[in-house]
């Protein structure tokens, strides 16, 4: 812990940081730091400066006294750390009753390719192939959820054991192209990996916020906006599988490694399975947020 | 190219490697080489030396002519240099039809995380959590495979493009636990991805054999062996999508990176989907083998 003047005036710093953001900032740098949030504010996203921290945030690091300003938030971990992407099928009840899908007796796993990590901010790629086609529909929908970055080694442990090998939680938006994901993903077994896996097609961010804040992953308020419209709205208090039962089952004779990210499932309330479903398109602005992390906000644009 | 001594008596070395290959030599130390094969045999795991290869294989390198003897040959790529594994299900119309699953019309992709990679000789670790427990069998199966590496950035190219992507080709053993791949993996939709991404469940080698000897990846024999007696024995000419094919398909706005691996999908002949399945158990060993690629050789073993 630093001594400083303003530990002096009564405000003392931790050593450890409490909400991770990697940015641009004026001086065309990227940097890692420690998001200082405006007064009354839990988003990270509204984060206009941020203390720098040195080293590696999964493992050892410094939060400097050096604050920089923020000019564009990154997403939180530099992608080329992240070896593997984790993600959730129908985690939550009324998701899988709105799909018309058994509600899971086991966690469904499947995955991102890291390449698909974007920014909290960024634009997300609709490349020709999942725009709208002869007699196939671009059905691009929104999902959020709650993202758990991993941050050591984990093999076999058991669900107590869970969320000591957990660096922080995110907010994250999984990108859905339903056609390529269902109709086209192979019948009778629908996979979800074209569906999902495109480039930029998992935006997360906006920072990752420590466990010493978020000390109760299963009681965060999670919603999607879309153009400002909120069409998601539910609780992890909600999740079938929580997250400490998510780390422990997916590191069943599988190294989970600092740096992983788990996507935890996203509740009801995504246009797959409506009768009438109004699909994105290019230029929709899709807000993903979680309570006490705060919100990606991504357009979608053809390219 | 070198001139040296052999050359002069008649024999040229090429710059482009055959059949890279990874290994520990007597000194104990791990090389990558281009595989010395034995007269008349075309199977790398049969390999008794190597020159030694510096720089990367994945971009530029020489074969020197330092010949080292191999005493274990290791997955023939470093598994850190793997950023993603890509598998495709029900390739092979034969083993559709065995499993009871419609012929697929588009690729069916699915992922291992890259900590599944495993070398040609190495054990297959069984954990707790995949051997037989009350109610629920341990249902291990053999999946024979090609294994495609890629060398080079792909997105959205074409199939005439595809193959000058990639490195070459090897042979490769898709472990898969079918009760954690179908009865568990979430119904109606079973995943994939529990049942097939334990440590060390994706054996692959014996070599990367070069597309300067595997010109037509359309045209090898491929087989399994169980306890040394045959069980799949089918040709890559009955894909139903071919390597370019899927190479294509798979950089459908997303980017294949240099070390990316894709495994192609198994024939007919595996015991999913027979009536009284003799499913593997600890001990057994399975051999994988690809014509003009060679085989590998793994030992299931529960820890």
């Amino acid at each position: 812990m630093h001594v400083n003047l303003l530990c002096l005036l009564g405000l003392a710093f931790s050593a450890k940081a409490q909400r991770f953001v990697r940015f641009i900032s004026t001086d065309d740098q990227i940097y890692t730091g420690d998001a200082i949030l405006p007064p009354h504010d839990t988003d990270a996203a509204h984060s206009t400066q941020a203390k720098v921290i040195t080293g590696d945030i999964l493992g050892d690091f410094t939060i400097t006294n050096e604050v920089k300003t923020i000019k564009t938030l990154l997403s939180p971990l530099d992608p080329e750390k992240t070896r593997t992407v984790r993600c959730v099928g129908f985690n939550y009840a009324a998701h899988a009753i709105e799909a018309n899908v058994t509600i899971p007796s086991f966690p469904i796993l499947f995955y991102k390719p890291w390449t698909a990590l974007n920014g909290p901010t960024a634009p997300v790629p609709i490349t020709k192939g999942y725009q709208n086609q002869t007699n196939f529909t671009s059905s691009m929908d929104y999902e959020t959820e709650l993202v758990v970055v991993i941050k050591s080694k984990a093999f076999n442990i058991t669900e107590d054991e869970a969320l000591d090998h957990v660096l922080g939680y995110a907010a994250g938006y999984d990108v859905s192209h339903r056609g390529w994901q269902i109709d086209r993903g192979g019948e009778p077994q629908p996979q979800y990996s074209m569906g999902k896996g495109a480039d930029g097609w998992a935006p997360w961010g906006p920072a990752i916020v420590s466990t010493s804040i978020i000390t109760d992953p299963q009681n965060l308020n999670l919603w999607t906006k879309v153009n400002g419209v909120t069409m998601q709205n539910d609780t992890t208090a909600s999740m079938i599988f929580g997250v400490a039962s998510l780390v422990s089952f997916f590191s069943m004779g599988i190294t989970l490694l600092p740096g992983d990210i788990i996507y935890t499932g996203t509740p009801s309330g995504v246009q797959l399975g409506k009768a009438d479903p109004v699909w994105l398109t290019n230029g929709d602005v899709v807000e993903v947020g979680t309570e006490n992390i705060g919100t990606c906000t991504n357009r979608l644009v053809y390219v």
